[in-house]
């Protein structure tokens, strides 16, 4: 199979990163080359979206091409279980659609980040993985429960912008309160990512907020190979001490996945878990991330995410300058 | 009145037929034409799209042109009776829509497919009509539960590729279960579409799934002339007999129009209207066609839809390259 | 701060009037100037919208650039207020929402008309105002309860088109019945914009539905400066005697805003407040205008909206003409 999807960092290696890296800072300033002129690019979204959506367009619409947006309540219920016999409320197939928008598109972007049972059954991504599996373009992951690259790279972009060189240094990845439940997508990508560049990564979270064993067991494979490592940290004083990125974000707990309100309990009593300014100063004068939507003075303070140190709308704005790289690569 | 509009399969004849076929045939392989540069087509879909949405998206983009898109959601609630004394929850006549609409885009395009009362009001289509008879720029049916002659435009150019004539060809139209009451549309405009065109058409369905006789009466009349015929079958294994083409696609009841919970019960009893392989093995190793959305294992199961006969994508791929042709004959 | 917004017509001058108009002049009728080739506006659309929806989108399109179109169904729930510790349902806060959007869009539209509590409140436009506080890009007003700048250089436009000369000329604000409580915001946009050319303007409503004091009095103040005069009249047939222009359309009450039904049985003996041929005759054979969406037959009759002195569709039109002058003032 030679056609090639954007799905996860899982895949990813250190050529192929820095590649990403060095045609998104060159796209970066220069906006109106045509490399994609005529080709179309189909998204479907099964959630809001306000950054990926508008990022992709922007990205599409200066290299000369076309979005085709469809969102949930614009389309049919879709039916992802192979084999499925269709006598519910779904009223058409992944592979239909995949296959008929295959005839349409040049690329497909999917974002399907819902819970839809447990998390043994949510990590495998499934409505996206049968995208891909049944379409004969290239399909792009615009986040899931799972995983969410085109965001990582762009985190990775913005870390490259703001400090000289990245590998060796202190990277903290730090769980925040949130009144929802929410995705371990960001997350999980910019594990793998930040390993991957040889960065120290701290995974900062309470007890039972732990990531995807698989996961985090591959990101010290490759933070290893790239003379970084990967510790995780449960007391938030300590796992700041000394970091000179701090990327702050909430995820769900995966052991309550199929029950929120339980998972909403547990948060009661962590409201500390929130990035300030007594917390910024136990840092080593840290970057501040946050890949954004963030709840304001919940899950960090007004102070630090308008304060000097904050890069968040760096990040924002790399989305489209590594999305125009992703989409060349993939569509040239 | 100058203004052309595509509304209905009733209106063509046999010439504009091959026309747009040929047309079409042209379009298909050559991208890029800016044929349409600075138009804009703009679409109103009151029902869930998949394939007409981006198939005309794909169409005017390819053609140069763009689509300007709503959705019943993104709009206000609109009157189609005229005269009416507005005090209700429609905040706006679809004459004021239309009229404003025609200073704005070149081409209307409306999908209005909901049930809103009984078969003799929907039969006339009275939102398109309504649009059609108030705009002054060409207004193109997106489907209505009455037609949908985009999609059988589409299907005869599939069945010209496939099939080195048409005239004389055995075309058996196959009701399937399905757990919704459906459109007539694609039904009626691939009947009169199929009769312009000299096939011999069995319609076959079950007691009850009579299509409107007005519709049957009229292709009967179009196949006469092309030394084609039309007849009704009830029973699901003489239909398929020596079948050279199957078009399967479940249909609403037209008595119970008004009561979708006693259709569903008569469909109870009617499971075995499906396509399988040993019903395919019946006719004269027939092409498959269905125009999707389908339900699989229900309406037709797996091994069909994706076997060697199926021809259900370039049904849905056609769709692009007849409408350039239908956009192009409005609007250049 | 240089970056211009286009919010208010409180701002507004006669000469910024003048060129806006000349420009929007100019614009119509050549349809294909690039001038805005790879510029995007972003619109949010936190309510339906017909007219500004597709009227901005055909005037980018025109212009050689492109549309993001986000309603608020697309979108997270959005935070306002400042320093509001987010843990509701709102997901992200405007202040990141804008300062995000800049990053990807050259200018940035926002529909914000819903109640949200008192006329106190929703007259200081907190989304909007929010929005163009944050952006570093130009922000439109697409409309809100208090303002519809728009809509009144396009109504302005219209007026232009059909008399030789505005100043001077009587021009009554009709107050009309309508089942739904409204915007006052194309009210008090035209109030001011027919003050600024000097027209003579009546403002015609019943007790109870006077519009916002400070804009009726800055309207005043604007008609004096142009030697025109701005007067409240509570009985409609004395407001029509002599009019030139009649411009028709519903307005809320201030006092119960965030009680609608009390507005609603307030309404009901308000029945005769409606445009009909017998009330046009009271006027010097006025032109007929209302900015749309109109209930028929309950705000004015079907046989004066599609009668001889009725240009309503010139001011849906004139839209176009108008944002396309705006958005080259702030864009180019």
């Amino acid at each position: 199979m030679s056609k090639r999807d954007f799905l996860s960092t899982a895949d990813l290696t250190r050529p192929q990163l820095d590649d990403l890296l060095d045609l998104a800072s060159r796209a970066k300033g220069k906006r109106l080359t045509q490399g994609l002129a005529g080709k179309t690019l189909g998204m479907m979204f099964f959630q809001p979206s306000l950054r990926t959506r508008v990022s992709f367009e922007t990205a599409m619409v200066q290299l000369g091409g076309h979005c085709i947006n469809l969102s949930s309540h614009d389309l049919y219920e879709l039916e992802p279980e192979e084999q499925a016999v269709m006598d519910g409320r779904a009223e058409e197939h992944v592979i239909d659609a995949a296959r008929t928008l295959s005839r349409y598109v040049d690329a497909l972007g999917v974002r399907a980040v819902s819970r839809t049972g447990t998390w043994e059954r949510d990590r495998q991504e499934l409505l996206l993985r049968s995208y891909a599996q049944h379409s004969s373009v290239p399909v792009i992951n615009l986040e899931t429960c799972f995983e969410h690259p085109c965001q990582a790279i762009a985190d990775a972009m913005t870390m490259r912008e703001h400090l000289p060189q990245l590998a060796g240094k202190k990277l903290t990845l730090l769980w925040c309160n949130h009144p929802e439940p929410k995705s371990l997508g960001p997350t999980h990508s910019i594990l793998r990512v930040a390993a991957l560049l040889g960065m120290h990564v701290t995974l900062a979270h309470p007890l039972g907020f732990e990531v995807d064993g698989e996961v985090l067991e591959h990101a010290g494979t490759l933070a290893r190979a790239a003379d970084g490592s990967v510790e995780v940290e449960n007391d938030l004083a300590t796992a700041c001490s000394g970091a000179e990125v701090l990327y702050a974000r909430s995820w769900g707990c995966t052991k309550y996945w199929d029950d929120p309100e339980r998972e909403a309990m547990v948060k009661r009593s962590l409201q500390d878990w929130k990035v300030d300014e007594q917390l910024m100063q136990k840092t080593a004068n840290a970057l501040l991330m946050h890949p954004l939507p963030v709840r304001r003075n919940v899950a960090a303070t007004d102070a630090v995410l308008d304060g000097p140190r904050s890069v968040i709308y760096d990040q924002a704005e790399n989305r489209v300058h590594v999305q125009k790289a992703i989409l060349m690569q993939l569509l040239q």
